[in-house]
């Protein structure tokens, strides 16, 4: 039987029921399935941080480079740890370190689910640039502390980076209604935008069955909220996809909902996948915390390691679920109650 | 009688019929408010452009800067004039010229108008940098049009930027209700926004009547559409701001509603009026843009002009016009019987 090795890191706070829950649905799955999981947990986390003065091992990497995929929960306890040290020290590393350089999150309303929006039908692929551009990390101070402080931040956009992305966007857009919604603010930004809505000019000329549109962040906010109907796949930078993507969780009806996928495509290290929300120290210990999103992101690994009935009998049962009213009135039902939902549902 | 000289900047497409509208409107309330308004029209636009070399003459600023406000409708035609050629020509230079600093954009239902949100109860007072941040301008290409080519960005925010907006925002948010939200993304951005996030926790101490509150962008945009009356006023860098607030347009109906004011604090030089919404080329020889966002622009000249109660008669008209149904939907009254019916109801 196909046996594939599984990484856990529930990491903080609410990480750690919806990654129980996920797991719990994934076992029975597999299952069913004909291939079995063989999951090895990582307690990795802001608690690890303050026993051991790092989130995770020096060789926590290479570690976690022999898995087959890597399922986790959520990373920040920022009442206790600066985000500046667990995120980098955990999240943000993993992404860089396995070239995940596409951040894929699914946007549509689950059966059942009532979003923010008055109008109702839409179906979204967002894929954000996961390692570089606007979060390149590089900057500076100077005068610091005096009045002439000047602060600069500095978006780095490498041919090779910004044209995998477009690539990979181009690929998914074909798999699905063949339309594609490439965001910039070129207006303003005349290096790093320009040079992306060159690049995706030049692609669009390999994919003459895609339709490929340009539009600037901001008119793309506007439109993800008044005709969210009108998109298909939307490709964006680091910064851009990450405030997309947090908009397209809030017209799906909340975090709750949100499932993503940190995807290396060539296959050359581990995928990630992991549901939007954060730790949530507010309801940490309430019990109610939505596994929705983590499930649903355990499905998209499924669909990632070739498992593609499997992970729709997973998201099947996540539809039966919201659909009979379970998990989708946010803080109401209790994780155990929605993941047991999803469970009974799966065929 | 008060006089003030105003300088319209009609621009391209429907800025023109919207500009007049404005100025059909401010007149009639000039008229019965006790002063007058002396408005001086110039051409600058991607017309002129195509005629002269250039948005503007080389004289512009120094012309504009005799005036007391200015008020613009659209600038940008990109069929014929690329954005960076438009925009960078006359528009950016102007807001960056008169140290228009605080670009502010109230976003709320106006009455009768129905936005895409379930939800309807708002009052946002956004506030964007407007001179520096991510829009600074600076950053370059190498190796251009190889394999190795890579793109730089460089955000510059100076200490004396972000206090100046910073503290204007905390002056607006003790004259509304007292609560800020400030905008950033410190967990990823290190040196810009750790250093905004800074000077908005040392401000805090001087305005112990303001509540403020730290947000990151992701989570602001999802807030917008998920729980818009918990905000009052919120404050953003240049890009963060211009993304809220075309959110903050989408969530109050449209573009057809969105107001803004480039405002210079220190009345060093005039402040500019204008519409959020652009010139719209697609719709702009069909006599029906919305004139409210630009009646409403008017609006705020007044303001700040210390004209307040002609002001408020301004606003009041919009309100009785759209409560009558006039104007709010999309398309299908003319420019003309909008401004009229403002016009009429003007007390
Ligand atoms: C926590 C943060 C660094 C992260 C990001 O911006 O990548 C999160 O917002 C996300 O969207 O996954
Ligand atoms: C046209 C563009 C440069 C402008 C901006 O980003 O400032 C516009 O989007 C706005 O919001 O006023």
């Amino acid at each position: 039987m196909k046996t594939y090795s599984i990484a856990l890191l529930p990491g903080d706070g609410i990480g750690n029921p919806v990654t129980e829950a996920a797991w719990d649905v994934l076992q029975a799955t597999a299952k069913t399935s004909g291939f079995s999981l063989e999951g090895t947990a990582f307690p990795w986390s802001c608690d690890f941080y303050k026993q051991t003065g790092a989130m995770m091992p020096t060789d926590g990497i290479e570690t976690l480079s022999r898995f087959d995929a890597i399922l986790l929960g959520a990373v920040g306890w920022p009442a206790e740890v600066p985000d500046s040290v667990s995120l980098h020290g955990l999240l943000l590393p993993i992404r860089k370190a396995f070239t995940q350089y596409a951040n894929i999150r699914p946007h549509r309303l689950l059966p059942g689910v009532s979003g923010p929006l008055k109008s109702g039908a839409f179906d979204i692929l967002c894929i954000r640039e996961n390692t570089e551009g606007e979060y390149s990390g590089a900057g500076g101070r100077i005068h610091q502390g005096t009045a002439d402080e000047v602060a600069v931040e500095t978006s780095i956009f490498t041919r090779k980076g910004v044209e995998r992305i477009l690539r990979f966007a181009f690929e998914q857009a074909r798999m699905r209604r063949g339309k594609l919604a490439s965001v910039t603010k070129s207006n303003a930004q005349k290096y790093s935008m320009v040079f992306w809505d060159e690049i995706t000019r030049r692609l669009a000329a390999e994919y003459p069955d895609v339709e490929v549109t340009s539009y600037h962040i901001d008119a793309m906010a506007a439109r993800m909220v008044m005709a969210p109907e009108s998109l298909d796949v939307v490709v964006a930078s680091n910064l851009f996809g990450d405030i997309l993507t947090d908009l397209g969780a809030a017209i799906q009806g909340g975090l709750g909902f949100a499932a993503s996928a940190n995807i290396n495509p060539d296959r050359s290290a581990p995928s990630m996948f992991e549901p939007v929300h954060g730790s949530a120290p507010d309801i940490a210990h309430l019990g109610i915390a939505n596994p929705i999103a983590a499930i649903w992101s355990g499905a998209m690994m499924l669909e990632h390691l070739g498992e593609t009935p499997a992970a729709a009998r997973m998201v099947s049962a996540i539809e039966a679920t919201t659909k009979a009213g379970i998990g989708i009135i946010p803080g109401r039902d209790k994780t155990e109650t929605i993941a047991r939902a999803v469970l009974e549902r799966l065929l």
